[in-house]
């Protein structure tokens, strides 16, 4: 260890070695939540997307290792995370552009897909996840100015994915509702079957007036491991599918 | 058939026989909606419950058959129900008060748990449950007037249930928020293992600041019947399970 950047970073793999990062060595890593909501991201190849406190770029790295020749724009308020995210989205050639900004600063409706992994401290309650924030610049965002910041990235009909706790899922689609969002789907993410989901994926349409839709969402372990499904994901990038409504039967 | 009732009311069963029910002959049929609804009141023996659009009564009259000595009060907006309703109650032997009114009338906030099915046409689309309404009575309340008369109902820390389409979930969730709910629990009720939810139970605490949580829910049918965990609860009325926190690993 004769480089002091190895001191400070390290470098990792994501979705099976396609994605590479440095992040700090020390705080929050990337987590599984960064490659789900990108796994989550029905962006079409070529569309403009916008990732809004993307960290050091786990989500949209990923995002851009499943779906070729977007258009990357990503937000970050932390100016310690704003390099590592631009060395990072160059390292995998990216035309990506990175903003040190607060969420709450102005935006150009232009996006087709806008996604975000908030930070979930909330009510007093310490989480590791905090710790990638800049208290000063994020820390007082609350959900519905996250809700209120996507809607400002999208075009019209453009759509919103985040992953939240399920302990917020309620606030947050409140959130969505009045920043004119609809036709929302929840995917629960269930850590194993049987059990309460411990975090959710919300995807929405800006100025959707289609059905709301609660899915089957994805089971996450099974026995000492992932179960097939999320390897999929986790190992080989494969999208989270939505599913359509036309794969539930018609009688309840 | 010389009892010209007959020919407009049937006599019909629910919980396996222990609910008996005359509702009319035409129109909307108690559904399996309302015995999952009383089925997800966690109400304890003895409380005073609150029950808005009860219809005929099916959902007080299994949730009675549960839970012994509630106190309950319903409401019904359709004039052509109230009377079969409080047929149905005297004929169960239930201390029942059930009234004809509209649920924006005034309500005490004095009880404990407080539930619901409410109509759920919506934006024009047509729906068999609609014909159990009388559009001049109820048609025009929304679902934040629904959570408003849940709330006007209960006491500080009373409990809300509703079951719903799934399809409206993100807007009944802004409704509960906005009417000063919290600790919101969604159960969704999976026609079938891997489908989406077609309808959701929602249970939440007026004033609470408890997580929310999304609860692995009721799969209902299996092969051409019931599963085990749906038969239990319609024909042997056992609960709707809502799962402690802990039943969950922490690690997602």
């Amino acid at each position: 260890m004769t480089d002091n950047r190895a001191e400070s970073w390290t470098e990792d793999t994501l979705l099976g070695g396609r994605v590479r990062l440095l992040q700090p060595a020390g705080g929050l890593r990337a987590a599984i939540d960064a490659v789900l909501l990108a796994a989550a991201v029905p962006a079409r190849a070529g569309q403009a997307v916008l990732e809004l406190g993307c960290g050091t770029g786990p989500a949209f790295l990923c995002l851009a290792a499943r779906v070729p020749g977007l258009t990357i724009q990503a937000v970050e308020a932390d100016p310690a995370l704003v390099p590592l995210a631009r060395h990072n989205a160059e390292a995998a050639g990216l035309a990506a552009t990175i903003s040190q900004a607060d969420i709450r600063d102005a935006l150009e409706p232009r996006f087709d897909q806008a996604f975000a992994n908030p930070p979930y401290w909330s009510r007093g309650t310490a989480s590791p996840h905090a710790l990638r924030r800049s208290a000063a610049h994020e820390g007082e965002a609350t959900l519905a100015d996250w809700a209120d910041a996507l809607a400002r990235g999208l075009r019209h009909r453009g759509g919103a994915t985040l992953v939240l706790p399920a302990q917020r899922v309620a606030e947050a689609m409140a959130a969505l509702k009045a920043a004119r969002f609809g036709t929302v789907r929840l995917l629960p993410l269930w850590p194993r079957a049987g059990v309460q989901a411990k975090r959710v994926i919300l995807h929405a349409i800006k100025g959707g007036r289609g059905p709301d839709a609660v899915l089957p969402g994805l089971v996450l372990h099974q026995g000492t491991g992932f179960t097939p499904e999320a390897e999929a994901i986790l190992r080989h990038a494969a999208a989270l599918p939505y599913g359509s409504p036309e794969s539930g039967p018609s009688s309840a």
